[in-house]
């Protein structure tokens, strides 16, 4: 009997299901809302649903190996607690995985949402030939996840991969963290919406300026689209996007020297207009990356690469959890 | 019969062989010059006949596991190849495993030397109760080691741990590395050294100046003399000290938020001078330091912490080496 495996990508907006196969196939995929105002139960609800509903689907032909869930915050892996998440207003301190496994009566492994899209990318993505990745994901904030010997790096505390928050330009802008010239606020959506406001205020950008009347929010992606049109402001902040980077990455380098650093999450989607600038940092910045270089002929190099899986990243890596984390204490028979 | 093994710490200066046995207890131990200008053949004589006349004084009574060397510069660990390494001229491209063990016909297994110490601290020093650590050693320059998951971390091109040329201030001093504002250009006592001749020649610190008649190296012992008096020259050095430290260990802590980070090499012995803006930087910078300590009560904080093992980690370190990694595959009949 083929086995499978249950991924849940539980976000602030989305929530998604899917049946993955050994091979990384999605059998069957349940796409659907978190709609956190209805509050959590409601939600936990809908997830139990989705996936006793695709549990039966598959339970004549397939063993359950069981259930994989990312979830955004701060989670205590130890406990199987969400201690807290930003996205996620009334799930704190919430025990997971206790109620998870006692309403489904399978193996429930949680693991935070960064650390799942590294996951994901190691088994089926960017990083299929390395056992070691570093990932960072460019979304409304930075995020950052940890492949070691080929599975998730938690740290002490499970925080480990808090990549937004290197600091990059150590008296740069504020951070709500704390700190001051974090990566987030240079390099993530939020932070190009913040610079393209400000240029389009000036009066410095009429592309931007033009776009903002269709694009309030002046998402990441108008602002590629005036960025390759030549818009001297657009291309500034992709440059500002691809200096903290590089210096982030310069010293993630010369610290892990991973063979693998994989860049996602929407932002990725401007990779060339980031990438000079980061690559002219790395360059610049990290000795580790330069030997690597040289030594691109033995198959030894650090290589900086776009993500391959989008937005299914995490949703794949969250099923990968079962498969390399269970060995044979896993428990599969689904109450239904 | 009780086992031992034998640790070599292969300086630019210093060259030292330990007997140590399974408990860490020194049972003998060779302390002699590199001297480097002798050449590399007349350096590894004195290596060599300085590990047999310690094997043959224990082959009576102990098992060799086998001989760990720890060596400053690039090393390649897959070929066992010396690369280059600044401070031995004349070593570049030495196959320095293929060639001690046709001499001695035992296993020897080499190691960066700031893995090394990283690994005595780990085995018997600051980082003894866990498993995961990264040490950052401030000498003349500044050195890097982790160990994960109880073993030295290479990193794909064995170059992990490359922590002086961390990026701090990112248009900050220039390094002979080619980056602007390198960790090694605050930290190290050539930093020191740098900053505090800088302070002597200006007139702004008449201790300094002082000080600089009886060593004219301007040491940062002597640096830490001033500090200590209350000059506020030098004290300003230890704060630019602490506050590079701080941002570094900052962003290693947010990435792989460790358990222990230790600090090591002379300069840590101005550990009253440089530690209260190190932990300053580190409680604004660091959201998984700030998180670790108000989980201290669970045990799960990040420590930061000087090492306890001074210049015997690297000797200790080496020594651990054939006991972790060699198993049963080490050859320990000793060649006369």
């Amino acid at each position: 009997m083929d086995e499978f495996a249950i991924g849940v990508d539980l976000g602030g907006t989305n929530l998604r299901i899917a049946a993955v196969d050994g091979s990384g196939e999605i059998l069957d995929c349940v796409d659907t809302l978190t709609q956190v105002s209805q509050g959590r139960e409601a939600t936990v609800a809908r997830l139990t649903d989705a996936v006793r509903f695709i549990c039966h689907k598959f339970s004549g032909t397939h063993k359950l190996l069981g259930v994989g869930v990312g979830l955004p915050g701060i989670i205590d892996l130890e406990a199987g607690t969400l201690h807290s998440a930003a996205n996620l207003p009334g799930w704190n301190d919430y025990p997971a995985r206790e109620d998870l496994e006692a309403k489904l009566g399978v193996t429930v492994i949680l693991e935070n949402d960064a650390n799942c899209a590294a996951l994901g990318e190691k088994w089926l993505g960017a990083g299929r030939d390395v056992n070691d990745l570093c990932m960072i994901t460019l979304g409304t904030g930075v995020g950052g996840g940890f492949v070691v010997n080929g599975k998730p790096w938690h740290g002490v505390l499970g925080m480990a991969g808090e990549l937004g928050h290197m600091t990059v330009i150590p008296e740069g802008a504020p951070c709500g963290c704390g700190n001051h010239g974090c990566l987030e606020q240079y390099a993530s959506a939020g932070a190009i919406h913040r610079l393209a406001s400000e240029a389009a205020d000036s009066g410095r950008s009429p592309c931007l300026a033009q776009a903002r009347l269709t694009d309030p929010e002046l998402s990441a992606r108008s602002v590629h689209t005036c960025a390759s049109t030549g818009d001297a402001a657009a291309i500034e902040i992709f440059h500002a996007v691809g200096k903290a980077l590089g210096i982030a990455l310069a010293n993630l380098i010369n610290a892990f020297n991973l063979p693998r650093y994989i860049i996602g999450g929407g932002v990725a989607k401007a990779w060339d207009q980031f990438s000079p600038s980061m690559f002219h940092e790395l360059h610049e910045r990290s000795i580790v990356f330069r030997a690597g270089e040289q030594a691109k002929r033995s198959h030894r190099s650090t290589e900086v690469t776009p993500a391959l899986l989008q937005d299914r990243a995490g949703l794949l890596g969250a099923a990968r959890l079962p498969m390399i984390m269970c060995g044979t204490k896993c428990r599969n028979s689904m109450v239904s």
